[in-house]
């Protein structure tokens, strides 16, 4: 059922809701008969369990799941007052006096309770990570040892489930990964979801259960890609750490739903540029086999927390514009268009490794990780937070005394008021300009790097940054022009000596993966041009030695480094 | 339950819907409670009863409103052939031969019958009337002599209720306002909301209930306030009448769906430059007392009736984009930008004091008072007439013959048919452009001022006027440019004997209150640049004395005029 | 019912779904109630049964149509495995086991299986034709002899019935047709529905049941007709094949849904422009008696298939900008604007007589079909297909081997890959530029008449010709902007031997009906001059001799040909 109350599945006889116990028996009856028929059998490497979790079920705001959200409640807040406490009631008098009187947030004719709202979206992704369980112990009770798995959407606008809860549970962390060519910049987010798949896998090789080769046949318009691209996207996933890379379909189907969706068997059949390429691909693969288990370089740390989205997401917030991604995002490609690698981690991921740690708009933290934060600038990381990071507690209670009040004394600001733009706005800074947001800041006991120059904050700091032990917190109130926003980053990566994989021009990929017996590095270019790296090697694509390597446009190499 | 089907309140337990028994008793139960504990206490000075009618349950289209809309239908409609005759059931094969077969005009697969929507309207704002009628009634009795109030909601496009039948209910009019800053001209929007409260006051003072300090959290992008802002906003309901404002919220909420809706203390605390002006405004408030009672003056009024509005708004209108307000806020505005305030009055208002009467698409209009427009037209005041007045009468029907069928003999004009612009088409008059609207106009006996200069109605008039009595009555078939449309208005109103509240420049806001002992004149910069105003007094604002007076941008003055 | 779930009547007492008993019984009693009454009166000529059929009752996803559909089905499958292969049921594990099981495609998580989609579109066009064979029955009973018809909708873009089905029930083919003014080319969209309508009633004059005056009341924003327009839009459909012109509505009435639609008598009466000039069309009308029974020359057919519109308008498809009606109707446009007439027919129409046979986004189509227009082409016929035709076949399934499958042989060409070009993008080819698709053409035994010049498929053929026995078979990639398309055309129609109706330039329209003792020409002019045309007879709008025929700007002329 939708939060207005419709039913979600009017099409099917079996509601397969998240909380119906029904399904659940259905389920595990299934997987055990499975467990049963191939658990001896030879070619079991892997169980893969049902399939992207939540896609189509989640959020679910029946009444089996009223039930079991109030149950979930039970378990997290000991007493009623608890919740109410943590929800807030007190504000438009909604009390709770008897925990039957809770029901999922649906429709309301006003804004719902945000902190209700975050604890719904808590609870469907722990009722299916319940789930999982559930079926994960059937496997190991019938075959021991074999390891399992679920394919996860790290896609960034996938955010129904919390995988940093879930990937403890996966013996194998996998991903399925579709390109949107409808975004700006497709290939960036590819590189954005499997750095995050990395994260989640705690910088472990990680598997790509699925793929395309071309074309998928579910956004508004198809595009099918180019020569050399099949080969590209999925080497830009090795690059990124992954060891095994899967597609979705074998033979492209002549009916059904995905007819249209693109096969390593197209339509066409085997007479067909796509299938000729798969096949080149499938000779490249063979010669990367001594990667395996070889790990991915990165210095940068960006924090990426589910929660924090689900919270910074909720009803009624300053800018509908401030999207949870944007900031990490941007960030994350403007220092990939530079070669250089970041890790994007949990907010309790151990942070001592890196040199520069990434703060993008994390709405809402815990005391322990924000000091973590600290800690680390504290130890010699510079530390870069974003606007609308700290904000809030875990109950989504806002730290009082002037924003962004976790990170408040670290960086040496105190923000009286949020001054989001209005969409499409922009404001002048002393260098550049910002959009999306901007603030009035004071910079008690940070250096000002930058200022607003006109507007009704004209004068205030736009961008500070406060020396801290022996790193440094640099605090942006404001999100620059790409251009301003890129100067900034060299100079905090020259602050925290971070270099590029390789020495790169803007818009050539350079990815570099280490192992116990040596190095390679990972280079794609993504201009019109002819472009020279220089890098000694072997290159494992043209299967020949290099040094320097030239890449054509649209080019990819793998270069075993000398 | 909405026009789809779909039951309003899935997340609350208690439908409050405005039909229900249940309901009507639980609130008068609490009202009663509420008055038998403080009727006696000493800080009791007015009764603000419920919180913005309307705002989030209405319309409702279940089953309980069904019955009492029957009920309603009855007390308006003596026979059901009555009603047959007012819908104009005969269309359609739509003929009721039974009461139980009406039904609230609940989703259908083509439009519902107009008039049957507009008493569904009527039936809601009625219902909720009678509510507000019997909570009142409870405190009367426990505390008879103290005033009750609640809150309109008199932004322009909140049209739930019909105010001018709730008025005369209000001890004191009170009202809520919130700035909508994504407006091409919110200050303007505010400026006409607060004329109209005025309106709906009868002149006299009134009463601002909740408008906000700064940002408020609803609006897609929530634009704060610049510094100022708030002193100057809350000056701009005084200069039009209101005696007290209040504001939502006091101190700023830590959690719940209001948690980013500004206050009068921030987040950031009582350290905070929002505090501090707070602070400066209860200090110029403190010299405004002598204010108190006076009235604001204005030789103009505007007609506004929220019945022509839900008629305008009806299923099946000849042009989507006319929207109600639009060309009575455009007039006001630019009045405002002359320094030219009207009075937004209902078509039954007493129209003789005004020497300029705006009757802006009045699409529906009752032949009284059609006739009193026409009877001040021929005691002397000059009318200015848009386009889809006069068209319909009570019942929504069409008054035949030629349009606009209620005004064409005052006009001198005679319609024969609509040519409505599409969206974003102009059509280029012998000066200026038209945009919206046009029609194919005979002038019967007025002069044309202005005439099509191409496309189908090429060579017809566009602008007439007619002079009537010792007055003239203006007739406008297209919605000019503003240039040419504040041309115009120069006209009409230099015809009228109109004059501004003082000499002020483009930009500048300017409105006269006057009592019993005196006048004050408010002054507001709106432009980039200091501006001198020929006045001399008291600034009750800076508290000095003036003359001229210098305001800086954004400046604001309140001149108790020498 | 809609696929969501929701009721489709709540604001009617008697739901009138296409599959519900009461509603059938009650509507056939009242057709014999009426046959009764009137069926021996002398001014009876002919039944219209019902109104637009669909129009506002398909589709219903109810359980009474849930129950209907499984009959049809059963009628329609022998066995439920042939549903299931015809389903393709395998994938995605959707094998059904018992007919019970089939619901309609009601919403779902996903996407519909698109054959599943299908069929039930091909039910709702069943049920209602059952539903109307039913009433016909009942009047052929009580007035043996009577013609009987119903109105069809052949605006563009309804297509809610498979009227190539139903054209063989009317005893007279007769069609409702409103103009859209927001269209980009308006007039252009009539002239197709009524070569539509001609199609349906295999070249024999027709009946337009319904068009208007002047605005209607159901659009956005309903535009007037200008002067003369009245005149000209009716003569269009006459030119067309009509022998009859009717309207919507006599009087314009006053109350109701529709008081803002135009109407024979507007609301200012009959002392109006617009009645002036119906009553001037009425003398006009009177002069074309001798066109009774005349037909409409054409040589080139355009295929029009509803069933292959539903299913290219199906779930997950290549391209949501690829509207099945693009292609036909551009051709169609750019052909008139030639001054040459087409015949819009169904696959399984006699090709035997066209010169030309246009082939537009034909996505289903039958193995008979496809080689019906081989077979013209063999014969000597020109034909020219688009792209995403010949795709799949009646159960939608996917012709293997390589695009575009059921004309690959044809057109000497295989496409291996759909490269849909995203929203607004276009890409270069040798002459003009491609926008909305392409592919990866090669050509087998096609000569490349024109390539892409850049992008992923530089290089590759983009238009091809085909010789073929005594014709040949041109296929078109992309949609090629318009003068290039143009040029095209011009190359096409000149192999085809295929002349204008009369030399006109761009922008005046000419069409030719022809009977047993003459031919009269139909020219309109659209463009801003005036239009001189060289053709000698008797126009029989003016009711004078001509020529040449000099035509105004909205002039019309009929030509009866010396």
């Amino acid at each position: 059922m939708d939060r207005d109350g419709h039913t979600l599945w009017p099409g099917s006889r079996q509601a397969w809701c998240p909380s119906s116990p029904v399904y659940r028996e259905h389920a595990l009856a299934l997987t055990t008969a499975l467990a049963q028929r191939y658990h001896g059998h030879p070619a079991l490497a892997l169980w893969h369990v049902s399939n992207e979790y939540a896609c189509h079920n989640l959020p679910c705001y029946c009444d089996s799941c009223a039930a079991a959200f109030r149950r979930w409640l039970h378990g997290r807040y000991a007493e009623l007052d608890d919740l109410n406490d943590a929800w807030g009631t007190a504000f438009w008098s909604q009390r709770y006096t008897d925990w039957d009187q809770i029901l999922p947030p649906r429709r309301t004719t006003t804004f719902s309770n945000p902190t209700h709202v975050l604890d719904f979206s808590r609870f469907g992704s722990d009722t299916l990570l319940d789930f999982y369980r559930a079926e994960k112990a059937v496997l190991n009770e019938y075959s021991p040892g074999v390891p399992v798995t679920t394919n996860f959407m790290t896609l960034t606008h996938f955010r129904h489930l919390d995988y940093h809860e879930w990937a403890p549970e996966q013996d194998v962390v996998s991903t399925d990964h579709y390109v949107i060519e409808s975004l700006e910049h497709p290939r960036a987010e590819l590189a954005f979801g499997a750095d995050l798949t990395r994260g989640l896998s705690g910088g472990r090789p990680w598997l790509l259960m699925e793929h395309s080769t071309s074309a998928v046949n579910w956004q508004p318009v198809n595009r099918a890609k180019a020569p050399g691209q099949t080969i590209r996207d999925s080497l830009a996933h090795v690059a990124r750490g992954a060891d095994t890379i899967g597609y979705f379909q074998w033979r492209q189907s002549r009916s059904g739903s995905e007819k249209f969706h693109s096969a390593l068997v197209p339509h066409a059949g085997r007479d067909s540029a796509r299938f000729r390429e798969v096949c080149e691909l499938g000779a490249i693969a063979a010669r990367l086999g001594e990667l395996k288990g070889s790990t991915v370089e990165a210095d940068v740390a960006i924090l990426w927390d589910y929660q924090a989205g689900w919270a910074a997401s909720g009803p009624a917030m300053p800018s509908a514009d401030l999207e949870y991604s944007l900031t990490g995002q941007t960030v994350h490609r403007l220092l990939r268009d530079r070669g250089i690698t970041a890790d994007l981690v949990h907010p309790s991921a151990d942070l001592t490794a890196y040199r520069l740690i990434v703060v993008p708009t994390l709405y809402l933290v815990r005391d322990e990780h924000a000091a973590a934060v600290a800690a680390a600038a504290e130890a010699g990381a510079e530390v870069l937070v974003t606007f609308f990071s700290g904000i809030s507690d875990e109950s989504d209670h806002v730290r009082l005394g002037g924003y962004p009040g976790a990170f408040r004394d670290l960086l040496g600001v105190r923000v009286e008021e949020f001054f989001p733009l209005l969409t499409g706005e922009t404001v002048p800074l002393s260098e550049g300009t910002g959009r999306l947001w901007s603030e009035d800041v004071t910079a008690t006991s940070a250096q000002v790097l930058s200022t607003y120059a006109a507007g009704p904050l004209a004068g205030r700091p736009a961008i500070t940054r406060r020396e801290v032990g022996s790193g440094s917190a640099w605090y942006l109130s404001t999100l620059p022009d790409e251009q301003t926003l890129t100067s900034l980053l060299e100079q905090v990566t020259s602050a925290a000596g971070v270099v590029p994989a390789a020495d790169v021009a803007p818009g050539v990929e350079a990815v570099r993966r280490r192992g116990e017996h040596g190095s390679w590095l990972f280079l794609a270019n993504d201009t019109r041009t002819d472009q020279t790296v220089a890098v000694s090697g072997h290159d494992l694509v043209a299967d020949q030695p290099v040094g320097p390597v030239v890449l054509r446009p649209g080019g990819v190499a793998v270069v075993r480094e000398a």
